[in-house]
């Protein structure tokens, strides 16, 4: 977790995450980027995508990504990358996601995600029992 | 189709499952076995592993896997990847994957999976209708 | 290659794409994009990333992406991406890629590279002998 | 790391890694390994792969692995993969590498890699600053 309240996940740089060009292949961005925000929902709103489906039957399928990539990583990094939820609509999530190593910036990243029923992939406003967390984490923001 | 009948599932080698060492990362080569004995059940049996699991509630897991690395592969090389079904079991089958270059053997892998009813995961004979494609399969080996 | 000589890589989804929700993780369609591109390299420039960073010291690595996700896939669908060279500057290229299963829309993509030199990794300028075929690619789009 | 000393690598299963069965997939599970085995490098011989590879062109390529899977998990679980070298020999390393959650077996691997020398692709003895480190561990095992 930052100094500020937003969320942080760190985890070390894979070889099997590396291309011939001996840096992190950038399709593996989106996965962290994906997996940061996955963390995210199990640290912030204490339930994780697994859960939500199987479980309740909601799933918050993406809509939109966008990935900026300023610097490359390799194995002898730990990449950090910060989540913050800054816009919460009415079933939707737009997070902007930045990854660093040390203060070096790595890559910058906006996600949007929406809440839908499972059985129809149907949108649907983002639970209740959700709202108090989201709103103190898009005050974070 | 191999001349004697056998599945051939060939495909290029990508960029991204190459690693730093500038050959295909080794778990890469379980994603190539997995993905030629998925190709057979779409092949040979006329289904796929979706299509199983969510139609029908049947699953087929795998419980053992062997694999022998002979050489690297790079993007240079399209990858032959030979299935054959070594051995029918009542509800398990034990597939022999061989890849190859050419000539060059690449890999030689065994995977074993067992059918089971996906609402309680037991295990059950391999399904009738699939039997006549399955002794076929396994005469040829 | 589409009917106006655009470029089309088509593939089959596989199971192991998919997620617990039971269609193609969101970070599977940057693979998605990525390996369309590559395909593109090599029918288009007739070399692979591969060729172009180990034998000749030049990488084009990705500096954005964006993706707009329209409908699910699942290993049912052959996904067929169309690759279009958008914008062919002095030493990047932007691509709009677009992936459909028959009609129906599943994403739309644009990703950016530029022509590096590796050893420093200093952008260069898309090289002479490539130039002709980039040019032929940019008046299709 | 284990009560014994031995190297134990936990980390919670993603959403990405499930697949349309709503368990992780079996491919995921060599990442799983080979994860597990990176991390043992790291730790207990300083050193990882990708410095290995590109500082020193010393390679530690897999020539076997072998893999039974005991029971599934999911991204509620925390996977805890326990890595013991239990054969050192002149060039090789074999590895047993047990997954757990909690008390509960999940997988059980071997893998085994040699050393190389990566600019002819050429078995070379494990390098001596090694050794005392790789004999502890053949000793724990």
């Amino acid at each position: 977790m930052g100094s500020t309240g937003v969320f942080v996940h760190s985890r070390r740089v894979t070889w099997g995450e590396t291309d011939a060009a001996r840096i992190a292949y950038t399709a593996r961005f989106l996965d962290y980027a994906m997996e940061a925000v996955e963390r995210w929902f199990q640290d912030r709103l204490g339930t994780g995508w697994y859960e939500m489906n199987v479980d309740e039957g909601i799933g918050t399928p993406f809509v939109h990504v966008q990935m900026d990539f300023r610097s490359p990583v390799t194995p002898r990094d730990t990449l950090d990358s910060t989540v913050r939820l800054i816009r919460l609509g009415g079933s939707s999530l737009r997070f902007a996601v930045t990854g660093r190593v040390g203060e070096r910036l790595v890559y910058e990243a906006e996600l949007v995600c929406a809440f839908v029923e499972t059985a129809r992939m149907k949108p649907i406003p983002a639970p209740e029992r959700y709202r108090p967390a989201l709103e103190a984490e898009a005050a974070l923001a």
